[in-house]
């Protein structure tokens, strides 16, 4: 028996659709005294991430920050406009739009969850259909996962929306965008979202202990009649606090440092970046997929994902056994397979803070991992994704010289 | 127009009563990568803070780590427990006892409120009285804060659970520890309580962010049948994922770091050692209120809180300019006074990670605070606190030596 | 038998006369990962540290960073500019001055070194008397101490200079500003300095590890001809690569991003408001002396530094018996006597990052640090600190009002 | 114009081959207040690493720590066993080797250099028949550099040895490992070297800042004689303050927490898996540099480093350019061709704390960037590297499983 050296030494790989590795400069700025929350420097520190939050989400309106992880969001979305009783319209995307709609029945509201097999985003025709229906208008919300972190499907919010519009409904319209928002475009505004849920530990770049609320005025209006009990979650209790850039209750100070910093970020690499850089991650890992011989389970190429990658493991393989050797031999922590998906998918998540040699790091961890594993597969995925990096490179450095 | 470098320079006094000083320790062991909350190096975490948090509850039970600061837990306690309509009982210490009061409310629950004037703790014989009364035990719980944040005054605790015993009343025991935990002695088991509420920035000296729920078994029966809507405060969920180390959401990973530190540290210098100095830290600063010739809030001295001591000012001068002047000229924080104590009394926080020479450094800015605020008071309060600490070291030192 | 916890619990009160206190702004900007020394990352740094620092010494020429602690940048001043058999002309102000001159015949050169009590700084009109008598100018150098950390005496560097020029005496002037710098007024070019030494973990609050040697150009030319082996210290091997923003060998990378946010908090403060704050904790902390009835070291008023007091502890007394006893109960650290003053005095450490509450906190360590080692003294010696910041505070506060 | 987002995301990759990345826990352990390097805190402090630093070098015998960077080390070496007018024989290992003959100019040292072609480390046979030469015994010492940077070539340490032995001749022997310290394995009692150089940034993983001599009794005797005028360089000054865990004069402090921490991380390695890790690193290293097609610096296969790889770029290329554009789109510092190798080399540096995908991350970019430059070369690099990787990973597994 001896100790394995490679695998205590150096960086961990946390290449799990996140939480997402958190930079320095973002660990530093909470590694910092607390303020008194109710006095003048912490004021303007929060009169400043409640404003510049906005800017993430494409909204005008207010965003509500929480100091709680990102189910709280889903919780407070949900108690803040709905009743005991309401009815829901949901789409089964994965695991956690599975989990939201069970979350609106220990809730008290009844969800109506529109089937799906896991491998898509929502439908807009399938919504916009079960809403024609709906004649009574009795469906008072429809909540979609913008990007499912259990799948690495993405749910076209703009088209939703308009299948809502277009069946004339006055429902609201709720959406999850824990694992998308600063990672893939996202609209609050334009694309006339009523509540978009968020959290703090992905494309936001800090560890878990944010949520979000970003709202509409449609929204606001609901909640002034919205019957489930709540205090912590509630948005009025928020308000007047809010406007003077103070919270209700004790704020996540440390954690607000940090928010503070990573918006900074986001804003000086261009939210445009941002995107544009997951987008080449995302595509230089399903190079290597299917340069593997492997499948993405994502079956619908306009609804990839650029947070996460989920891949599919052959028949009698366990991939929940491939994850635990790479982790074992290479120090990477990959994503698993959640409920019916388990054994049967990894998950390689490559949002947040990274960058071109991390990913491929990454990704030769998983070609070894599954050379290791004795999983079935070609080699030269890592070389598919450095050629189409290295191709991304080249345009980058011709559009600079221009 | 200049600028005073006093201001600017050295390191800021928050002598608020929480959040407290965050020690080096505990924020450099929160400044690391953010770990796979599903990965095993993460499980070795979650199950020793689950272990270890409970010795500071002094409990044998289980305590529940939500990734949301303390007004979270106050709402999970209630929630658990308790259905919309059911009957509590609840003691008026002061602000904060008011605001659960108002969430209670929210909640839908009906408290009842014993009034009284915000100068003590609970009593126990108000409340055995009121139990006595409620024949058909309509009372389903009893909520009690240990230490009233607002004022200054420590509720007898042990005394209320034999009140309620006496009165032979099946009402569960609520308590609120959020500003005595690890601060003030405390116990879960041996007093009785069913739900104690707790929060992670006081007296465990971590950035808010975490809150806790300690249980008893007949805590637990209840949570069987409470009808409160709820997911993410839901005991019941937490209870699979926590056998095994984990949470069944996204847990505040790195404020678990800095939990496991604080737990190490409070248990290095030992609980009672921690009791001790709060209580050598409180008489110090109540000798200094007494030679200014200002009036303590709390008007009993066996519910002298060792974690804050709010000061009265004289009729005609307003608490809140004594200290903007006081944050102005020497860069420390103090204490509001709360909705009906509002410019009336200041706070002097002395809990959480500190020592002589800061209190007595504190001391000398609220003296000095006085001084230029023009609040008539005599002179000699930081020497009267010096007086009782050396005889404090110097005990100390005889006893050290024998 | 027990552990005492006020030792072990909040900050340490670090009041020795250097290192001192480090902010957390800079201990954060070092906690940072390594750049590239070689890089254009590192070379932005480079050229800007190299720049920024002259602002400190009030020099518009070369200023040398040494990656080693001050010690090594006294050894850099005197080799660079002299060659084994020269004559300097030294002032024995102390302990640190007569390492200085220890040095010096370490090194081959022929010190001459004018005696003094340890009880004020070096005396221009000795200094004159003896280069005046040096009618062959066989004195090469004269090094004097700008302010004597082992004695909290400041040297008059203006009147030095006077007394060189007034003798018509070419000899370089090369000055320690080791536990001067940023701390109490200092002019490079303007007093006519050739060689300034200093260091980083003083008046510059970082951690020790850079040291500096501002030069004038008669000290270059100087350098041309000394003939002491060295290449560490050479200064010919730093200017063509300082001349692009480089080291001629591996910088203190860490250090140096502290020195860059270091000048940044100095030019933010003011560095007028930087001295006039060391002067107000200097005049506090020797009115406590006065009113404890102890005596001050150094014996002239126009001496008096302000980054640190000397005080004296009455015969039959061992001040390091004191410091013991007082770092034990109270967690301070004060600065002992060096050499033939070892017992005799403690020093007391006021420059640095702080403020006056903290150094109140520290005072009233020592007044019942006298108090606990029944060391002959009267109280009131914090009243009498506090009586003078008061009243500072109250000037200011009405200058800022006008 | 626009900005390329890849370059500023993510973690920067260092690998130049050294100063190495800094684990996090050695930065946090290096994030905290300084201590009074007079008091028992850090006596204990300088005890602990004076001690144990012992283990690194293989050693029983004193080390010397300079709070300066390595270059300084190899003054200190030089300056302590020799005197101005001394011979010494030294080997042109690449550029460091003749920086340290340079520097032994500048001390009025009179080396002889045994030329080679940057090509291989030192060459036993040749240093022998010098010495045989040398019937009187002029020759002081022989200076060999381990592992010199500038080549990646390994000088075998123990043959020298036993050359100088087999001569009879009792020259001092004076070896640099600041490239191979706790990366390669070194023996300095075993292998009889009198002094050995060496610094904190590479294979320590700490930042610049820390240099070291271990010594030897026989060089400890010589230095009693030495006459280079010096005296931050003094073993004779650090001794009686080093037998106390002391310093003569200020030590660096917050980088001896941060040795303290590097030696506890390397023994929980196993200084003998660190060794196999960078064996390992090398190897897939060459293996892709190979696989390209390009020529390996070393040309002795029995010299190659473990710490880094010299790799020549085909004549009519430029090897800094490739690394700026490496730089540019992948964010990768390389190291740079140095003195007469300017433009032919660049390095790859794979020591300190690092690990698999790391190293194949690098690669990539490596592999990618001779692409984006249009050198020659064949694809199949990572691959190779992964290759043999994944069959190292597969030995170990297959060991731990045994």
């Amino acid at each position: 028996m001896r100790t394995n050296a490679a695998r205590v030494a150096g960086r961990h790989f946390l290449q799990i659709p996140g939480p997402t590795p958190v930079p320095d400069r973002i660990l530093r700025a909470m590694d910092m005294p607390v303020l008194d929350h109710r006095g003048p420097e912490f004021q303007r520190l929060g009169r400043r991430v409640l404003e510049n939050i906005k800017g993430v989400f494409k909204t005008k309106n207010r965003v509500f920050i929480y100091p709680a992880s990102g189910t709280g969001a889903w919780e407070a979305a949900l108690a803040n406009v709905l009743s005991p009783g309401d009815k829901v319209l949901m789409f089964e995307t994965g695991h956690f739009a599975t989990l939201w709609k069970n979350m609106a029945i220990k809730l008290g509201l009844e969800p109506e969850f529109i089937a799906s097999d896991w491998r898509t985003g929502a439908e807009p025709e399938a919504i916009g259909a079960r809403l024609r229906e709906d004649k009574n208008h009795e469906i008072k919300a429809v909540c979609v996962v913008h990007n499912e972190t259990s799948t690495g499907c993405v749910s076209p919010i703009a088209a939703v929306r308009k299948a809502i519009d277009d069946a004339g409904h006055p429902a609201l319209f709720l959406v999850d965008t824990i694992s998308s928002l600063a990672s893939i475009d996202f609209h609050h505004d334009e694309w006339g979202v009523d509540v978009t849920v968020s959290g703090s530990q992905k494309g936001l770049m800090l560890p878990p202990g944010l949520s979000f609320n970003a709202v509409s005025d449609k929204a606001l209006a609901a909640s002034k009649n919205a019957k489930t009990p709540k205090l912590f979650w509630s948005w009025e209790e928020m308000i007047p606090h809010n406007d003077k850039g103070f919270f209700p209750y004790t704020p996540g100070t440390n954690l607000l440092y940090g928010l503070d910093a990573a918006i900074d970020m986001l804003n000086e690499e261009g939210l445009d970046n941002v995107f544009a850089r997951h987008d080449r991650h995302a595509e230089a890992t399903r190079r290597a997929v299917r340069a593997w011989g492997l499948e993405i389970l994502c079956r619908v190429p306009e609804h990839y994902s650029s947070s996460l990658t989920a891949v599919m493991v052959p028949e009698g393989f366990n991939a929940d056994d491939f994850r635990a050797k790479t982790l074992e031999a290479f120090d990477m922590s990959l994503g698993t397979g959640l409920t019916k998906l388990t054994g049967k998918v990894f998950r390689i998540g490559h949002l947040g803070d990274t960058n071109d040699l991390t990913i491929l790091g990454a990704l030769t961890g998983v070609e070894m991992g599954l050379e290791l594993s004795g999983i079935p597969h070609r080699k030269g995925g890592v070389q598919a994704a450095m050629d189409f990096l290295v191709g991304q490179a080249r345009n980058e450095a011709r559009i600079a010289a221009e």
